[in-house]
């Protein structure tokens, strides 16, 4: 345990001053529960972490995609920090071998599990911030996730929303969207299109672009946006 | 124009060195799309921004409750990162004064819209963080965020996991989750109690703890787990 430990000190490069932080960082709830004077769990640790890692990670996609569209960055970013990547990571740091656990848990095979493991590390993350300040953290992530950041940028999907929006109302009602010329203004170099978009549900949305292409495709991510709030209100 | 700018960083607290980074933070991507010459617009920095935002009002939350559970800290985080609480704050600070709108987006009211101020606010968190590091934009969140932070913790419902669980099953099933006493062990002053959990729908789930009733909540929140991983796979 006190070789894991070191392990995972090295391996995250952040030796802790506040070792109760640490400590607590690795205590399940489940530990926690077991005991008959509870002591501290990871639970609080891992909701700061979760935003620790977030912005640590954003911050490196944002400087190392400067070209890279916010969907691209936000797909890169989920894959970057969902829970079987991290789980992965935190195997590597022996994070495994260091948690305490309820005796419950360990029964059932906690000690394995991606949710669990997942949660360890980001409560990890939020000890380092606090153990060390922003700077620190962020040179741990950075330490951890060398070697993992992606090389290049797959365009996503979501780029192209006239496509998307096609494939979604073809599904849903059988039929594609129609898009209109309605206005265009403006001097000749600097002429202003404005587009109508009608949704198969009799839905209307205008926007505008410099050319017709542009404000069909702002038309459509205005759709989209539309579409999603009926969806998730 | 320039009074507005002046307020809006007098009122986050920051003189921003590169003003390139500020006045893209106040481009609307319709902007954008218009201009013949298109300049970057604001939703790269709001990816950023937002990420910078949560941790920092996390921090805040994390160290203002310091017996709060997880739970309830992310109830207090939403409230206080939810759209229409971030176009408030956007408005006292006159940003909506300073952003740069296409004029399609213009006519049809966008420059009030809760989505477009809230975006331009989480952006501006970006530019500051970028401008000055993560201790500006800190300083920056907390000021503006000034008198907004909740005075008492309101216990989230979640915390009981068997009344929330019971309410699940009776709505769904029209019967009750079934507990037993399934195991006890270990010497009296530290025994553990092992509780079997059965769900209407025969799925079963154990847990332990140091008395029955910390048990057959820890096995009320796995259960709900559990369901909750049926509903969004």
């Amino acid at each position: 345990m006190k070789d894991a430990l070191r392990k995972l000190q090295t391996d995250i490069g952040h030796d802790f001053s506040d070792h109760a932080i640490l400590e607590t960082a690795l205590t399940h709830s489940s530990h926690a529960n077991e005991s008959a004077n509870p002591s501290e769990h990871n639970e609080r640790l891992e909701f700061l972490g979760d935003a620790v890692l977030e912005l640590c990670v954003s911050e490196e996609l944002f400087s190392r995609f400067p070209q890279a569209p916010e969907g691209a960055l936000t797909l890169l970013r989920s894959k970057l920090v969902s829970e079987p990547a991290l789980a992965e990571l935190a195997r590597k740091c022996d994070l495994d071998r260091c948690i305490r656990l309820g005796k419950g848990e360990e029964s059932q095979g906690g000690r394995q599990r991606d949710s669990l493991l997942s949660d360890a590390l980001e409560a990890i993350f939020a000890a380092v911030f606090l153990d060390g300040g922003f700077e620190a953290a962020r040179r741990s992530i950075r330490k951890i996730f060398s070697g993992m950041w992606p090389e290049s940028l797959v365009e996503p999907k979501s780029k192209d929303y006239k496509s998307r929006l096609q494939e979604l109302t073809q599904k849903r009602y059988k039929a594609r969207p129609v898009y209109s010329l309605a206005d265009s203004r403006g001097p000749e170099h600097e002429k202003l299109f404005e587009v109508r978009l009608i949704l198969p549900d009799g839905h209307e949305v205008t926007a505008s672009g410099s050319s017709v292409k542009k404000a069909e495709q702002m038309a459509a991510k205005k759709a989209l946006g539309d579409i999603r709030d009926t969806l998730d209100p």
